[in-house]
């Protein structure tokens, strides 16, 4: 297993991607913050399997995190990453410092507004913003042909693919499927804070979903009884704090009042100093 | 004289700009608002000199007029633009229709914030968001390797340019100086709105930035002196509205105190119903 090649400055950057598309190469990036896990590393094969060229970028991205959030604590682990990565046969590693990419005088920003206000957006203002400004840079420096984002960041998905289409971006957008725990629970680099209790109890927001999902199968059409049946199983643990359980239109995130097409339920919930999103695909019964 | 030839979609011109840079060829784009003159004519054929095909877009975007302003009576001349653009030897005119460039959901913008809110951006709020948004899907459509914009509009080169160093976009911003009637009047699209009066009472506006020019010539450091006698200049005419005159540093357009560095004389004054802008550079006397 070769290790990815590690490149750290924007120019080295932008001269491999000029190189490789005078080339004719086709080029996937996989934009992540790093501490990899098996969603990861899927997203990483999925993009061998599209394209010449792999490149996966580390940067845990300031403007995405609020004042009051875990930036400071985010976990680490570059070593690790790199060998993840060689194993879904990565080509490059872009792994910028802060300054590289938001140097002295920085201030533009990119917004998708209407749904960077939605849910998490509504918890987390400008969250959308540094999400939607980072990756139109990794665009810029990249120049990927497809970039490849786990539905896990369900309305992260939606933010990106808004802002290629309404900025047209010439890149396609690849969504993959959340990656689970055996049990259920939704990988993410968080999860690495929840102690063995916390995470017993984080296993009702997959498990709420899923219920959800079958009661949907059943034929249930309302997204509040949805709902509630949701919100109580996650209140079976009285420290859980929801920040919101709901179900959207799967394509414009809006709220629906029956589901009578392909929509999605999502949610975020605190377990201890953690907070924890998810989410899953509700059908309609004839759809 | 060979006729540009025409693009009215998004698709059309993606496609032309991947088969040209596949060829190795250099792409420059010309941004206007179409019915234009001497001064846009200069962009283009500077474009041509530099490049080995030349884009001019023609767009009246909506985005960047607020609810008061001029949108409904922009001044427009399709044919006459073309025949000039022939005259310089432009290779294509990309001109979408609004909905082309803004479907139904759009939702997405880009902003220079700090650069932004001033001068022109305190008197037209969400002015540079638009430019710069529609700025930014240009570059994406039409992946220039360079692009032109006079210095007339000498705010929204600053704007342009912060936004392409923030974001990473692989094009290189060009400045061209202003074009100007024999008697010292900048052109604009916008001249064609004046009376004759208006017209004559408009040269006050060149005139007191060239006054201030010949005052840094000879020795005058002080902003206040060089705006307190613009200003008076321009207040021959009773009627004149000044929004601003301002000497800025010319970089980063923030306010001086001294000129000891290289500046920017820039003003923004009402005749009737038109608005129009200019500005000079003010160098130090021993810079």
């Amino acid at each position: 297993m070769k290790k990815p090649q590690t490149i750290k400055t924007v120019s080295g950057m932008r001269t491999l991607s000029r190189k490789a598309k005078a080339a004719g190469k086709k080029i996937a990036l996989v934009p992540t913050m790093g501490y990899l896990h098996e969603g990861h590393v899927s997203l990483a094969r999925r993009a061998r399997k599209m394209a010449d060229l792999v490149v996966a970028s580390i940067f845990v991205n300031p403007a995405q995190f609020g004042p009051d959030e875990d930036l400071d604590r985010y976990p680490r682990d570059f070593q690790g990453d790199l060998q993840k990565l060689a194993s879904a046969a990565t080509d490059y590693v872009f792994f910028p410092s802060v300054r590289e990419l938001y140097p002295e005088g920085y201030q533009t920003h990119v917004e998708a507004e209407k749904l960077s206000r939605e849910l998490c957006g509504a918890f987390r203002p400008g969250h959308f913003r540094g999400v939607a400004t980072v990756v139109a840079k990794l665009f810029n420096i990249v120049q990927p042909d497809l970039a490849l984002f786990g539905e896990k960041d369900f309305q992260q998905l939606r933010v990106i693919e808004r802002m290629v289409k309404d900025l047209n971006f010439p890149v396609r957008i690849i969504g993959v499927p959340t990656v689970r725990d055996p049990d259920g629970l939704a990988m993410s680099s968080r999860n690495s804070y929840l102690s063995a209790t916390e995470r017993e109890h984080a296993l009702s927001l997959s498990h709420s979903l899923f219920l959800a999902r079958e009661l949907v199968k059943q034929g249930e059409t309302d997204p509040k009884v949805l709902t509630e049946r949701a919100r109580r199983w996650v209140s079976q643990n009285p420290e859980a704090r929801i920040e919101y359980i709901e179900v959207r239109d799967a394509e414009t995130l809006e709220p629906v009042k029956k589901i009578d097409r392909p929509c999605r339920m999502l949610l975020a919930v605190w377990e201890g100093r953690t907070r924890l999103i998810d989410n899953v695909r509700l059908n309609p019964k004839n759809n």
